[in-house]
């Protein structure tokens, strides 16, 4: 029944906003690289159901990088949003900003991409609904995700026995 | 330095999104109530901090009301505002909504009203900005806080020792 | 069958032990506000539970305040204690106490009203035993309880949408 | 300054009362062994901490038998109190009560012994204050820790390398 | 069908590695005892299981000494492995090693014996499969374990009423 | 001092086994990625730690695979070994198995590429020791590793803003 359906990112993007506790820091008193990914995951979750209208599962995280520390106080901020439907499969780019209240500044500390696939009423894959572009800037998010899907399954095929 | 400032309530509003884990949930299934308490508390002192530019503490929490029980694996949006500033302290109004992303509908489980105080450099209450209103709904709010901050006044004098 | 039944307060009274750790701290070092009002849930829901011989769900806290900021390392006692039963509704008044295990002395530090409702075996409200009272304290307890429910109902009528 | 100093075990003893979650639960649907240790730990350094008026650390645990699984939702009780003073050392008995809120039974489900020691402003082992003994039960309990620090003692040089 | 089956103690040793996080200290910054043995548990009980190729409970803990705090931020190390086995239970030697990752040296801070049950299909105990020894280390090891046995079964019934 | 050091890979491979707890999982009774990515993130920083002798950061995640999902009470071992370095930074190759201890069989359930770089005591990244390789498979690893390290400096310039 999703088969013709189609949706526009705006309507599945994701903001959540954490505070880091000492309890989610190292011994270095910044943020503990997992706890970040769980908040990413997390926030890339809801997008992939909110766009899927199923259950949604994380399948693959791809070119995730810590540009810079995030530390104990901080308010972080995670951005989640659809950036291409591959049939089943979902890739959603996700960015975590590091925002300082006082000075109203903002810094982004770290992003990647999420590859989720819908799972349809008896546990299977189910195809998505299609992703509607309507600025340039969404454009060019299925185009660089389109190449960055090919070089996935070429590095599969290439760099994994 | 902040006795002349003054800033919109847009600007400091938050929109925090939660999945109910298993691990949040009580043994009926559903999210347990401290946690929700928690997440609001966590999204209202990111409101407050926003506006303040300073650090700021949660002294009380009125008329929080659960409205109805959180399932485990439920998508739940928590959206703080500031709604009204008396001097060092500012009353955040949180809603708790809890969004069924395969139908796309939104159902309200939660509300409360939390006041922080603003702290100085010198860790003592410290004057917030002023709340600049733009809208008729964000007039209502003021004079709701106020009704609900005479209230809490009086409330403390008479039914507790 | 609950119809007849009455109870003394002091048969579901509850006092929970808890050692503030660095988990359970905000980047000030003090026990982050929704920590706290999570043992407080959790202290209150058994008194709830003890009193009433059912499962018992949160569905308001009110006049929740910080008195004092609670430091790691701190032992902390909260207390728990029916305050009046209304049908199947229950107010539990909770006190949390920070104990100086060196010196002996202690302090309040947060107090709040908690109510409850009962549920019976189909999950929808049921009437809760009643409370007997047997000290002039707990006489004043039920009334200022009363009080508050009144404020309660009002509050909700003429300062919420 | 506390050579000289002794103290009644009733001013120490501990009652933590806790609710298992699911979050404390293993596969099984019980609540998971190391969580309910970490219960026990906590309510004996609260004992301990009392007691002596320092920091404790817990040096030892003894005999820790888990009688009968303890279910989700099941309402915990963790009794602590001081069985015996060493010198610097002191060992607490700690019992854990499961209690059927809706019926009023308690059943014991585990009990151990946990030795803790006083440590003094400079990190170092502090003589703790003497233990008065004012009923049969107390000078019993202060034998019993007697020979089983014997035994422990004896097992040390024996059973380990 | 396990009554004829043996295994060697080699085929259910378990390694686990952790790092100590701010959320598992104290307010001394050290490792709290409660999630120390926590590990401790979980790491037997992956053993227990392997060796017994069935669900296992842990039903005692002895002995279980802190020899040396564990500091935030180091590198602990849980070995377990079958020590004896006796019946349908099995006792299961837990070492905690402290590594300094830097300097490459390691340093015992923690051991226990604990002792497991197996449970068959219907929950109640069923016989463990034989321990096979192959090393005059592993002979030992059963020899004290069975002197451990039969301390534990004579404090059972003269320590305790 | 670390420029002419050199350390094999066997060292520094690191083995850690989970149980995965009910406070694991997502609402469909599977482990939630975010909490595996922790785990695996922890592993590959003792392995990181270990290798370098110096504090290491996660700077990246890439081609982490999700094979199959994980459910709760499953017995999870993560193996982390380095596969290359690269002057100041290494990439530690990460396997999540899941064993069934009953049936004695494991699978690979997830697989990743973790980039971390060490970090001297002014905070600043620092030479890393060289990586001796002893076999085929060793030699194997580094080259698919330059590979991935082409393809993501490649993928960084032509992917991203």
């Amino acid at each position: 029944m999703n088969l013709t359906s189609a949706k526009l990112a705006s309507t599945s993007r994701v903001e959540v906003v954490q505070i880091v506790l000492p309890g989610d820091a190292n011994a270095l008193g910044t943020a503990f690289g997992g706890r970040v990914v769980q908040w990413m995951d997390l926030a890339a979750a809801v997008t992939a159901r909110r766009h899927c209208g199923m259950p949604c599962v994380t399948i693959s995280i791809d070119q995730l990088t810590f540009l810079a520390p995030i530390r104990i106080g901080a308010v972080v901020i995670i951005h989640a949003q659809v950036n291409a439907v591959f049939g089943s499969s979902l890739e959603i780019g996700v960015d975590v900003i590091v925002e300082d209240p006082d000075a109203g500044t903002r810094q982004k500390c770290c992003d990647a991409f999420l590859t989720f696939v819908a799972l349809g009423p008896d546990g299977k894959p189910a195809r998505a609904p299609l992703l509607l572009t309507r600025t340039e800037e969404e454009v060019e998010r299925v185009k660089q995700a389109e190449a960055r899907r090919a070089a996935r399954l070429a590095a599969r095929s290439t760099t994994r026995g």
